[in-house]
Order: structure tokens, then sequence, then C-alpha cells
């Protein structure tokens, strides 16, 4: 005597699964970038980032509970929603699944957003200036971009097209990484006194190589989740081909250019080459064929190496490649929508009307940033401090801020 | 020309992949552990408490397949189950998924409980004694008390509620490790001549702090896996909200009572009272409200910070905090139960029945697991001895356990 | 007003969700790989180990996009496919899925194939040269064994049955590894005058163990994802269970015959027993008992110790033991399916046939991998070289070929 099921319970269940599922995989990018952070940064500083890595995220669930779900998502106007604080009066459903599964593949995006900036900040900042940040980005000022962009805000309704996150997640991230790694300065010791950077190498590169796996893995959530639906089968095929293309063509160009500049493959470059690849593929991965990706990966991993280059030009210390991968490979390939896309692109014969509207977003969503998190970390210089002391720093923000040795059994050569 | 897939298929086939991909996730779990564990201890025991690690799991596949399903849900009586040995004659299919992925989903399960016995009796045991103890744990101990509340016994009757195991998986591991702990005694040097006692850090703070990450995403299989069916959309995307808004609160909320404490932001403590939190809410996860999980989170925070403390004071040596975490927050958790249960709940005006039940559920698991485990410790101990010798101890067990040196290329200090 | 959705639609989602899920499993398989391998090697040599883990993945995602699954999958004769170069022209589904998936699915396979090599021949293999060859295999080589198993050629006309790739993935990285490691030569230092072996332990147990349970968990999707069907959810089951039981039984036995060996249960054989019984059970987990399942692990973990000490005998240098586990067992695995298949097996009454075709089988496939791989090895040494120099191996690969120290906060004292 079966009980007959609707179709509409088992689309339900489809998308609901696919949700939580991609959502799981999303949230598994915490120790992806927690692994890449610590072992690009020093031994005596590992206990401090990884704890960084662990609060933001702890911070950004209550957060985005308590009010960035309601700005992003919430019944508002152009700029910004206001209700569903405190996930209270929330629909049953949203986006044809239970309106709590679509919140945690939302949280975890915010979470991503959020810990992006733990690395472009790392070896200096005070925990508890990292705390608040960390707090207000992912309770305030992402969840405004992503209000403006996804939850019915003025740039999707211009046409922008982000479908995961190149600039929603990657440029919010990247950008307000930029300005605190402005606003806090170089580490002691990162540029000689004419200017020439000197290297910093990360403590352990076994971790880091896991963290950049572990982010792949966890991108194969983050783009085809993007779907909210697993009924779309064609389209969640294609955006998971796509992003694994980008990825592999991100790091063999990074390597090859690195080669060629320096007659090496460098092993750092070319990770953060498959994870500008995967930046850039976020964005247009729905909209492009895997050809597309290919090219748009592969100028990823162009854009890393210059970008980091350029970084130490200019003297902007982001000790783990933060901002390149997040901030210029994810405004690269915002942009690459405008071109790739296979209807409304420039090379397939759509005109400059999408690559237009690509533009000004990327340049409203770094004003945004750029002006919020500024004001946020000017803000908290000022008044309880940014940065560690000079002590602190060269003894390393494990002993100071934490009171804990990362590996006590092992002589660390770079302890203060 | 199309065959017509009846309704029944599909949401077998539905409910079969969520079972399955959750009970993957919830065997990661192990490396969870495995990590966690190695982290915590010292680079002249890792070999083997990874050792450990590996070989309980291997020891409960094949005990679990043998006899500890047959135990748990073989037909049987109000205290134990006795059919389906070896997985002879069990039915096609069991709560609609086939059998065998129902059985795959309860070993994982039971091979929690045992590997969380690792860490408690960490850096002393034998290993053949740890060998055939994690297999009567996963056996015979575990299964019984999963028979009683999940498998047609009698805490199930009187209606005592734990929904993934706070008590069933935790409670057990916990308080197994708790006894093993107080039977092998504290480690040489930990404690001073006047009671107080001495710290001895864990050789890696990645390693733990990857284990702890890896926990939590193995959760999302633990606790919304335990609905057995992915058709249940709205229950399964409660469950994850709650798994992860438990486990931040936790570990805020250790991270504040231990800076309050101490004056620092404790990176262990905090590690500690996510995992906390996410044992908490094991039990109670689909009967209670978001909010009520943050509440019942944050307050795993604070038992676990207190029962680290409290077990040093009474001189148990629980080298990662495996009781704290498992035992003293899984007890909390299936008591929450009975508090914050959206009907049968004290605070939610159903009385005090269910508080009752709970609590008769929590004695009645700890009395057989104190009693089974510790008699089982007892003999082994005068059978073929528990503890390694001192001199072993000192040398560290990777060598004389295994002859082998987890670190040959480092200088590590730890060595005897 | 819903639109109702036919069933085809449904099961076109489930199979959908199903394949690229386990597709993304075996994915994380490659840093399952990376951590084990760099694990088991020198301190000198990880950077460079990772660097071969990430770029054989990223070349054969580009080398089975261009030409691979053209070969593979493509319209083709009994000994290749000639269609689809560049993913063009393809169908819109295939197996029921939208061919991108199966692509992805069938990338992840070949990406695995190319990675087992890296293991045999490590710590003494040019970088260039390992990229040449990583394509070639992924492109070429795999995709025409490939071909012929699943793509249509003729061992599969034949009625070999290889479920999810003993032979087809593992034998093929398996005997290029032994033909690498044999035209390489052993490392500097692991054969004494007499030719007796030098342990050259691995530098990191802890990374080689979460390697190898990595592995494991990836194998979940290996195996069960290689029904490439969501919908049948007996079969999916069944593979799990077989899996994971021979996966228990490889590790305990091979525990258990190194201890009767040598005293001591080792770690390392522990760690390469589960993972011999994973590759050995991979052909015949959909057609075989848990109980066989068993026993095909546990032989598996006898096969892996033997042909450890085996290799030694004979003077090939694999530092990893690449070949036991994934050639030997792979071989073992692949025969088994003739002994112990539930209806044509020699143990279930169905005579001398099967056993017969697999033993064609898997001699065709050493024969084509010996052949091919052994070529290619001796062209590349002799066109650009395929080993480093004696000073840069004493230096280590870091240095050498990336001006990388891989841990610069510990004092490594492998570095020459």
């Amino acid at each position: 005597m079966e009980v007959p099921v609707s179709s509409a319970e088992i689309t339900t269940a489809i998308d609901t699964i696919w949700v939580l599922l991609t959502a799981f995989l999303v949230f598994f990018m915490q120790p992806g970038f927690a692994m890449l952070t610590a072992g690009l940064t020093r031994a005596k500083n590992v206990g401090n980032i990884l704890m960084k890595n662990l609060m933001d995220f702890c911070m950004s669930s209550l957060g985005y509970w308590a009010v960035g779900f309601a700005l992003m998502y919430g019944v508002g106007n152009f700029f910004l929603g206001g209700s569903f604080f405190f996930l209270r009066d929330i629909a049953e459903e949203t986006s044809g699944v239970p309106t709590l599964a679509f919140w945690l593949f939302q949280l975890v995006f915010a979470g991503t957003a959020a810990t992006i900036v733990a690395g472009a900040m790392a070896e200096r900042t005070r925990f508890r200036a990292y705390l608040i940040y960390s707090l207000v980005l992912s309770a305030v000022i992402y969840p405004i971009v992503g209000h403006w962009v996804w939850g019915g805000g003025w740039l999707g309704e211009l046409g922008f097209l982000d479908f995961a996150g190149s600039t929603v997640v990657h440029g919010v991230g990247g950008w307000a990484g930029l300005m605190g790694a402005v606003i806090l300065g170089p580490r002691l010791g990162k540029y000689r006194d004419d200017g020439s950077p000197n290297a910093i190498p990360g403590h352990s590169l076994p971790l880091a190589m896991l963290g950049m796996f572990v982010l792949w893995f966890g991108w194969f959530g983050f783009n085809p989740g993007s779907t909210l639906s697993g009924m779309q089968a064609g389209l969640i095929a294609k955006v998971a081909v796509n992003t694994n293309l980008a990825a592999a063509a991100g790091a063999i160009v990074a390597m090859l250019v690195a080669w060629l500049r320096t007659g090496k493959p460098d092993v750092g470059l070319s990770m953060n080459g498959a994870l500008a690849g995967l930046v850039a593929i976020t964005a247009p991965c729905a909209f492009v064929s895997p050809l597309s990706s290919i090219i748009i990966g592969a100028v990823g991993g162009v854009v890393v190496v210059y970008g980091v280059s350029f970084l130490d030009r200019v003297r902007v210390d982001d000790p783990v490649g933060a901002v390149p991968v997040h901030a210029f490979s994810g405004l690269w390939g915002t942009l690459a929508v405008g071109l790739f896309h296979e209807t409304s692109g420039l090379f397939y014969g759509g005109g400059w009307g999408q690559l237009g509207v690509q533009s000004l977003g990327v340049v409203a969503v770094f004003a945004w940033t750029a002006l919020t998190a500024g004001t946020l970390f000017v803000i908290i210089k000022y008044a309880i401090g940014l940065r560690v002391s000079r002590e602190e720093e060269k003894m390393g923000l494990d002993y100071g801020e934490h009171a804990v040795n990362s590996y006590p059994d092992f002589g660390v050569t770079s302890l203060g």
C-alpha cells in the first residue's frame, strides 16, 4: 500500500540534497583556506592564522544568522534587505528548497568571503581586531553586495552576471584584504631600504598544497552548487567541467609564465595559478564553453603571476597572494562574462552591453568594499589597534596572542 | 520508448544516495580523529596513534560485520538483537534503503565510538591491548547500547531520544575513554608531586586544526544523514543548520571563557569548544530550533573548558580532552533534549517527562559502559598488560611498538 | 500550477548528481596520492613530488579533453576510438547522464592512472620528463586500454570484467610505474654493494596516513560511482560495503603478516595493506559477496607485503610501494573476478572461462603498458633525460628543480 509521492516532493528532495551536499563541500573550503594560509606563512604565526580561520567562520555563522541573511535576502529595496533577522518569519521554502538549506548554502559563501582576508593580512594583525572585522564583513559588507547582485538589488536588475561569485565573494574578500594590507603596512623585514622585496617563504609546502587541493575540491560545491537545483543536469555538468578545466589551465599557464621569467617552475605560483583559474571561472562558469573556460583560466594564471609582482612593486605585502588570486583574477573573471558569454558576450556577437554592465559591477563592488572595509580598518586601528607590536611580530603571534607554540617538538628556526 | 519508473524506486534511490554519501562523510571523520589526536600528542607517539586510528576502524569493520550489527539490529529482545551475524539472512531493505547501505551507515557510527577512546588513552596504551579493546567495543559494547536506543530495545521504547548519538556514540566512546584513562593512570610527568598538572603540548597545531575541521565536515554526514532518508528535505535542512550553529557557538563561547580565565584566547580549547558544540547538538538536532541550538552549543563550550579543568583536578590524564568533549558534552546534549524539545521539552511546556527519560538513559548508558569497558580494561591489564613499560613510554611508542620514526628528517626534541 | 516532471528527467537528475558527486570524491584522491607520496619520501624532495601530483592532474585535464576521451569513448574500432576530440560533436547524453558529467567522471580516472606513477619514480625523475610522460599516459596509453575494456573494444567484447579499474586504472598506472622505476634505476644509496636494501624512510608518517585515509574516502567515489547511475540502489550499496570490507581486511592481514615476519606491526605496510585491499576489490566489487570481498582484500594484504620484499630482492626501487599496491594487487583483484564472481566465477561453478578471459586481459594490458610506457621512458631518457643529476639528487629535487625549500622554518636533516 504505497503512498504515492508527488513529483514536487521528489524534485524538492533532489534539490535539497544537492544544495546541502554542495554546501558541505563549500564549508570544507574553510580548512582549505586554513591549510593554504598556514602553509604559506611562518611557523611562529601558524596557530594564530589557524585560529583566525576557525573563528571567522564561527563569527560568520552567528553574524549571518542574526543580520547577514536579512540584509542579503530579506524583503527590502534596491540597496539592502530588511527582514528575516535571526531567521525569524522566514518562508518555508526559498528557490525551491527549504529556506534553512538555502541559508546554509549562503552562509558558507559569506564565510568564504570573510576568510579570504586572513591571508592578505597574515602575520601582523591583532586577533581581536580580526574578530571584529570578520563579523562586520560577513554580517554587513558582504551581504549588501550580495543583495545587489543575487538578492533582488540594483546590479542584478541591470543584468550584471556573476554566477557563483567571482566578484560577490572573491572580489569582496580580495578587495577588503587589499585595503587591510595597505592600512597595516608590510611585515617587518619584507622590504629592504631600497624597496626591493625579501622573500619570506611559508613554513610548509605540503600544508599549502593540501589546502590548494581542498579548495579545488570545495569549488566543485561552490560553482556547481550555485545552480541551487539538482534537476538541471546539463547545467551542473557543464559548470563542473568548466570549473575543472579553468583550474588546470590556470596552474599550467602560471607555471609556464613563472618558468620563463625565473628559469624554474615555481610551486607556489602554480598553486596560486590553479586558484586564480578557479576564481576567474566562478562568474562565467554557467555561461561559457569548455574551450572558453580554458582560456579564462589560463588568463587567470597570467594575472596571478604579474599580480604578485605588481603588489611587490608597489610594496603591498600580501603574504599568501590573496589579492592577486581573489581580487585581480575575480575582476578578470567577471569581465570575462562580457567577452565569452555564449549569447551576450562580445566575442559571440552580443555587443558591448554585457561587458559594460560587468565593468560597472566590478567598479561598484570595488568602491563599496574599499570604502566600507577601509573605514572599518581605520576605525579599528584608532580604536583598539589593528597591528600587533613590533616585539610580538618578531616573537610570533602564536606566543603573543595565544601563548602557544604550534610545533613544540621541533626546533623551529623562525621563532624570535 | 521510456520504461516508467515507480515513485518507490525513485525514493529508494534518493534515500540510498543520501545514506551512502553521508556514510562516506562519517567515514571521513576517521582521519579527522586521527589528525586531531596526532596533532594533540607528542611526535614520538604519533605513528602509534595513527596506527591505532587506522586499525580500530579496520577491526570495527570486521567486528561489526560479524557480530555488532546482529547485536544491534538483529531480531532479539529488549536488551540485544540476535540474528544477521556475518550479514547472513538480512532483509533486502531496512528503513527503506538496501540493508547493506543501512549497514555501512551504522558501521561508520560504530567506528566513531571506537576511535574516540584512542585519544583519552593516548601515549601509553599497548598496541595489542588497543586492538582487542576496539574490537570488543565496536562489536559488543556499543551495539548493545545501540540496540537499546535505536534497535528496538528498552530505552527507545521508553521514549528516550538521541537523534544521532550524543549518548549512543559519543557517550559510549567518552565513558569508555574515561574508564581507560583512569585504569591506565596518567602519563609519566603529567602531574607533579604536589598534584598540579604539567602541560604536555601536542606536537602539531596544524594537524589538530585540520582534524577538527574534518570532523566538523564529517558531522554534516553524522547528523543530517541520521534522517536515513533524503526525502525529508525540511528536516535535513534543519538538522544541518542546527549542527553548524551549535559548533560555531561552542567554539566562540569556549574561546571567551578561556580568555576570561587565562587572559588569552586558547586555540586548543576553542577547537574543543567547536567539537563540544557538535557533540551536544547530536542528540537534539532534529527536535530543537536554531536559537536553541546556539544555546546548546554554547553551553557545550562552557562544559568543555570546565571539564578539562575538572579532570586535571582529579588527576585523570586525557591527553586530547576526549572525555570532556564526548562524554561530558554528550551528557549535556542528551539532557538538553528534555529541555529544548519543541514539543516535549521542559522549556516548551512539555513537563518533566522527557527530561526524566533522558536522565535515565544517560545513567543507564554510563553504567553499562563503565561496567563493561572497565571490566574489559582490567581483564586486559592482568592478562596481557594495558600499558607500555616506563622505558618505552619515555622513548616513545613509535619506537617501542612499531620500530618507526614518524619524522626522520626532523630533529624531534621529544624523542627520548 | 505545477509543471509535471517526467520520470526520465528525475532519473537523469539522480544519475547526474551521483556521477558528479562521486567524480568529486575521485578528484579528491589527487591530494590523497599527493600526501601519501609526500609523506613516504624525504623532506628534500617533497615540493617536487607535490608539484608533480598537481601538474599531472592539470596535464591530464587538458590531455583528456583534447585527445584522451576521443581515443577511449569516441566512435572507432576494436582498438581505439576516433571522434569527440576537444569534446567536439559529443552527444548530449552518454550512459544516461550529460556527456560532460560522464567526461568528468572519466577524467578523474585518467588522472588517477597518471598520478600512480609519480610514487614509483619518486625522488629522482626530472620534472620536465614527468610532465611529458603524464600527458602521454593520460591522453594516449591509458585511454586505449580504457577503450579495450569500457569503450567498446576487444577485451570488453570478450567478456573481460573490470568493474572500476583494478587493471584499467591501477594496472596501467602500476605497470607504467614499474617500467619507470626499472629504467630510472634505484635512488642513490638505496642498495648496498652487496645488494641488500637500505631503508630510506619517508619524512612524515602523518602526511602519509592522511593520504591513505583520503584515498580510502575517495574510493567510495571510485567504486560505487562506477555504476554510473544512482538508481541502482542495491548495487551501489553492495559495492560500497565490499570496498570497505576489502580495505579493512587488507590492512589487518598486512599488519599481521608483517608482525609475524618482523616482530612489529608495521605502520607503512598496514597502510599499504588497506590500499592493496582497495585496489584488489576495484575490479570485482560489483560481482562478489561481502565475504568474498574480505578474502580478496586479505589476499591483497599478503600480496603487498611480499611484493615489497620481492621488488627489493630484484633491486627495483619503488619508494612508496606503488607497484605492489597498484600493479600486483590490481592483478590479483582482476583475476579474483574469475574466481569469486557470483555466477561466472570458478568457485561458484562458473568454470574456467571467466578466469581465462581475466588472465588474457591482465596479460594484454601488461604487455601494452610495458611496451608503450617503456618506449616512452626510453625516448625521454635519450631525448631530454629522465633522471636528475647525482648532485641534484643529493641536494634534493626541491632545490634543483624548483629552487624551493619546503620546510624553511625547520632544520631538515635530509637536506644535502
